[in-house]
């Protein structure tokens, strides 16, 4: 495993996904193939099947521990298919959202319990983490705010169909793990610009990723 | 909690699905919609759709914690809409093929590890086992001769490619569970005639619901 993982975790409406695009947009010139920035599903036949499943909104009985275990099998899936070839590669994988989305969503935001979830995930990475996780911090308030004001109402899902609550028990959880995994979940003030997100990405790539970036690497 | 469930588990061809059938046609009678029999994935919209995912003969890239993932979500599925409530309405469950299956099939079968596929298990059931399983022994070999004389061609899935080895392992892990959890589960051998094999079966389902059973009940 040569490679170097690095995920991208907080709440919707976090500005993530946007930051990601961003830092792609920087890295790529200097990184060329030996970049790879993926996110669940993935692309892949088995892992988009099951995400289907779980965001198709006449699935309106589905049991929360099911949706959990959905998750982590589209997870192993785009695991075994993406992640695990770019790293035995020697790629910079950078990926929006990992497990602890499931601790945070499924075991906070659910209420299944965080440490069932982290458990059960356990067995779907087969222990497999990150050397990175930057955490996009931000008020649940403040992320409602601005999905609403971003999302075509057409192209909400399920999952949206939530309370601030909810939103207030992912951040919650998404903070706990921090605070327990100091060394590899790093923080980022998400209510910063932009430009100071992305600034703050990089450092924090450049960091853990330092042998991609040195001269003559 | 107040209904019974007793689960039904053997390597393929053993006779337990026919023994199961010929059980219902006794028990039917006597007890009327008290009694629930099932099989995963159990006829619910969610389990079926993950079924035909896993069963999908064009998804030769399915990794093989995926797959133990995509039971344990099928089953989770199937106990929130079918076991649970019947066994809320106080009913005599007889499932065909439970957790035991997944630790034999996916733990020792595909060598994901039994104990790894059974914690993940514990996480799908929320620890809710059968008060008893019924275990169908019968070697790799009489099971495969069995399933090869049986079986339309045109029928054989993805899971029916196979080895001896294979079914050989599987065996050997339900010997394993049987002997670490003899209370829980009870061996028949399967090879006796199928008359023998659905007494001896009725018999422990008598045992172990007697209130479903005595007069007046």
């Amino acid at each position: 495993m040569s490679g170097t993982f690095i995920s991208f975790e907080g709440p919707d409406g976090a500005g993530k996904t946007s930051a990601l695009r961003a830092i792609t947009a920087t890295l790529q010139p200097m990184l060329g193939d030996r970049l790879t920035v993926t996110r669940e599903p993935g692309g892949n036949a088995i892992s988009e099947s099951i995400r289907a499943i779980i965001l198709d909104r006449a699935n309106t009985a589905m049991d929360y521990r099911t949706e959990a275990l959905l998750y982590a099998a589209a997870r192993r899936q785009h695991l075994a298919e993406t992640i695990l070839p770019a790293l035995a590669a020697g790629q910079l994988v950078l990926c929006d959202r990992y497990v602890d989305s499931s601790v945070a969503y499924q075991g906070a935001g659910r209420q299944i319990g965080e440490r069932a979830v982290a458990q059960m995930n356990q067995f779907a990475t087969d222990g497999l983490l990150p050397a990175l996780t930057i955490y996009f911090d931000v008020p649940a308030e403040v992320g409602l705010q601005r999905i609403q004001a971003h999302r075509d109402p057409q192209q909400v899902d399920r999952l949206d169909v939530e309370k601030t609550a909810f939103h207030d028990r992912v951040r919650a959880a998404y903070l706990r793990l921090q605070a327990a995994n100091p060394q590899r979940i790093k923080l980022i003030d998400a209510t910063q610009t932009p430009d100071q997100v992305v600034a703050a990405a990089l450092t924090l790539i450049k960091q853990t990723a330092s042998g991609y970036f040195t001269a003559g690497a």
